[in-house]
């Protein structure tokens, strides 16, 4: 009796604590008893492992894999700026700042980011046809949009937008999508390696998937990675193998650092069975020179790995001397056919300078693979029946955009370009506000949407931030989100050179706040450094 | 050399065969060598163990989980469906038939359903709300989509659709769906219980990859199930513990069947972690009594499961003396609160009278479960970023449909009555047409979309799909197919009791084509009875 009236107490602690007598003391009623087969509750010989039934479901039962799994980019810091932000809301003039500035995720709308009209006209219309042939819709939308439309129509069998797709994708945008991987490459694309998906996360969880078996697979990453990586490894079991960027060398990837982590993988056992490269790079904003590419290709050749191709920020490039090449036409201008190299790309619609995230469309290109294999693909796409359909045509329209003489094209080209030369603008400022701290050092970001500072912390502040039980560019993170609502993800979420502290700022924040971003920061910076100095 | 040649031959034969020396005859470019570290592939280490190197990924390397799955809803009588499409559009006449006709997936406006005006209105609206205060919008929409699009945007932070949102999806909307779910079921739901999903089948694999830890982990599920449920077993590397509907009282649920399955996994050293109810039935169409229900949620409250209640169907009831009841209805109407059991819903926007598959939208309500359990299940959801916001905009209109006085009330009340008796009015057609078949039985379709005949095949019959190396179900739809062009789902993709075979059948052609159903499929029946016959 004593046990119950402890689990009771518990129970009032919290209410997910399940006393493991309570239903015993609960008289059933008659129609619940009614429904019980012939062993009741009372005499069922599964009350006497009681201790295993209750509660039903614990960290110590569920799957270790998701525990182990980390996602840094919406961890414990965006929980504390979210809670800063009902905060604020409840009680304005309750913190030093007047609003959160996240700076922590790559979503360019949640930051006051104007879709590009074109797109969404074509989405509108295809999501309700039935005005397609209304004149009130010729003054409403331009006259392109309403015949992309149509033709997008057209390519859904039936027009039925509202259908789940073959599990690949509708297959007429796969054909548009194909062209404009050919128009991009100059190589050709096949509609039939072309996957939808919805944006570029559950492509890289299917190959996983399908690559890691157990803890002896290994799939080498990039340190510093996006989490993405890290925690589908998790979530799949199999071991992450890293490779360090050298960020002396504006985060340079090394092929003697690849052998060396390979064999160092193999040593302890462990095939490897892929690579993943992101270029441009997440969070390192490096982009890969054509050379250092084709080495990675020959590399991958070489060694017979999957070569895992993020390249969700193609059409992010900021520097005039450095150009997006895909790893489909580095791999074919080496000469290597389809038959070579087993080689993944994967491309969402929530980057480039549309930066639609909320529309999760994507895609991934998957070459290299064999009949067999390729059909264990389609299999696993087909169990989740196909991705949204809205999604599949914005990637199709990403991939053939408005030309010169469409009527929207000019608009859409000023859109655009708008976009990306304030991107550019506003990377440069912070680059340059970052390396202006003391302790501070910044990389170009040459493409993506993200800069990747290191930061030299003061002992006395590693030694706060141990006491504070946190990594220390977390404690730093902390401090700065608390003092003036700017939200960093601290670079221990994207994994580090171990003893080097980072943090990861998106550039997305609209040009107007930049300014108020750098003072804060700077004023932020100072004082912490002159708080912790040695 | 000869190996080389043999290699040479083999990849003549098979495009994905990579013969092991093949790059090694191929001259480095000068570019290609000089980026190749130190080692060089005549010299490096690697090309020692060559066995390992081609193909990269075979069968024999990938993930067995991913092998051992399957998805018969689009398994292979759907490919050869859509050969013959193919073909017929290729040649017209070259089919003893002129359509396929798909009865093989739960997919409505492929087959001509049209959307709900309401919805997509409000849909445009939200992809293109620059529209929104234009007088011809005025004309082309109804006044309360316009009014509910201003409600949607004004739910969603700076009304950015092409935002990621909050992992479970936006607040405002999960707050419109647990007002929905309050009002169907007369008691409270949280919306910090709502996690929006791209459709149930994401949400199904979340909970199982939650729950699956090794093939220790059991599931109970019932058999005949929907594929989607084994394949997510499967891929998790889960135990189906299965529980047989009792087709002679209209595949009934009984718990004594339930108690049994579980003490056999017991005895083989499974731990049973949870139980799949499908209500309204997939692929049977039963419509759970209430106090079936009942017992089902006493069964896992007393066993400690979690019960996943498939409730996707829940708008899908056909016949007046049975009613849908939700899990969380019927375990709070017991007694039962939020720290009694576990419990997780699923809905989606693709079933209902909306059948909106394509948007890929859809919920799971999670209830009972720890607050450091639900981390993880928040944390799982967040490595996927969070499902596209129209899904999650149309999750919560079909929680929220048009109601009396709204301008759109009449058209949107006439446009739901008419799919719903239409659907009605096909299943009992159907049914009838199936009772009437020689050796075949076919209980009442009283939800859902599906009816599942059992058909008592010749043993002759049962002989040549031996011979053909089919299951039995598989080659008589398989020949029904070639002959008529109608497709069927085998009872094998669903499992079913050893020894009985049945077919899935959805109620979904329009109803201009049943009749041609019907009597196509009796005339083929009948003549492969007579081919058949012992």
């Amino acid at each position: 009796m004593r046990r119950f009236v402890i689990g009771k107490a518990k129970s009032l602690l919290n209410p997910s604590y399940h006393s493991q007598n309570h239903t015993l003391l609960r008289p059933l009623s008659a129609s619940q008893s009614r429904f019980l087969s012939s062993t009741s509750v009372l005499d069922s010989p599964s009350t006497s492992s009681a201790s295993s039934m209750y509660p039903p479901v614990s960290l110590d039962t569920i799957n270790p894999k998701v525990l182990q799994c980390e996602y840094a980019v919406r961890g414990e810091i965006v929980t504390l700026a979210q809670r800063l932000q009902d905060e604020l809301k409840a009680k304005p003039g309750s913190q030093p700042f007047e609003e959160i500035l996240y700076c922590n995720i790559g979503n360019p709308q949640s930051l006051g980011q104007q879709p590009i009209t074109f797109f969404r006209e074509v989405l509108a219309l295809c999501d309700h046809p039935a005005i397609l042939d209304k004149s009130e819709t010729q003054g409403l939308f331009s006259a392109d949009a309403i015949e992309r439309a149509w033709q997008v129509l057209d390519q859904i069998p039936g027009r039925a937008t509202g259908a789940y797709s073959h599990s690949q994708g509708i297959k007429g945008l796969r054909d548009t999508i194909a062209a404009g991987i050919e128009a991009r490459d100059g190589f050709p694309a096949n509609p039939n390696d072309i996957f939808l998906t919805d944006g570029a996360s559950p492509a890289v969880h299917m190959m996983m998937q399908l690559l890691i078996s157990s803890e002896k697979d290994g799939i080498l990453c990039p340190i510093p990675q996006y989490p993405l990586y890290s925690a589908s490894i998790a979530l799949h079991g199999g071991s992450l193998v890293p490779y360090y960027l050298d960020e002396a060398t504006g985060w340079g990837l090394e092929i003697s650092e690849l052998k060396k982590q390979l064999e160092d993988a193999k040593s302890k056992g462990i095939t490897v069975r892929a690579l993943v490269v992101i270029n441009p790079g997440n969070p390192t904003g490096q982009v890969l020179a054509e050379d250092n590419q084709k080495a990675i290709v020959e590399f991958c050749k070489q060694e017979g790995l999957v070569l895992l191709a993020d390249e969700v920020y193609q059409e992010n490039v900021y520097v005039p001397e450095k150009k997006f090449h895909s790893f489909k036409k580095i791999s074919r201008s080496m000469g290597y056919g389809e038959e070579d190299i087993c080689l993944v790309s994967f491309q969402s619609v929530s980057k480039g300078y549309y930066g639609e995230c909320g529309k999760r469309g994507g895609y991934m290109e998957v070459t290299g693979f064999s009949p067999e294999v390729r059909e264990q693909i389609y299999k696993v796409a087909s169990v989740n029946l196909c991705s949204n359909i809205s999604g599949q045509i914005l990637a199709s329209l990403v991939m053939s955009p408005p030309k010169v003489g469409d009527e929207s094209y000019e608009s859409y080209s000023a859109e655009k370009e708008g976009i990306l030369s304030s991107l550019a603008r506003r990377a440069k400022t912070l680059e340059d506000a970052f390396n202006n701290l003391e302790g501070v050092t910044c990389n170009k970001a040459e493409g993506a949407m993200y800069l990747f500072p290191r930061i030299r912390l003061p002992q006395k502040a590693i030694k706060a931030a141990e006491a504070a039980k946190k990594a220390p560019d977390a404690f730093y993170c902390q401090r700065l989100l608390n003092a003036t609502g700017i939200v960093f993800v601290p670079g221990s979420g994207f994994r580090q050179v171990p003893g080097t502290w980072h943090f990861r700022c998106t550039i997305l924040p609209q040009e107007n706040k930049i300014p108020a971003i750098v003072s804060r920061l700077t004023e932020f910076h100072k004082s912490f450094m002159d708080e912790f100095r040695d």
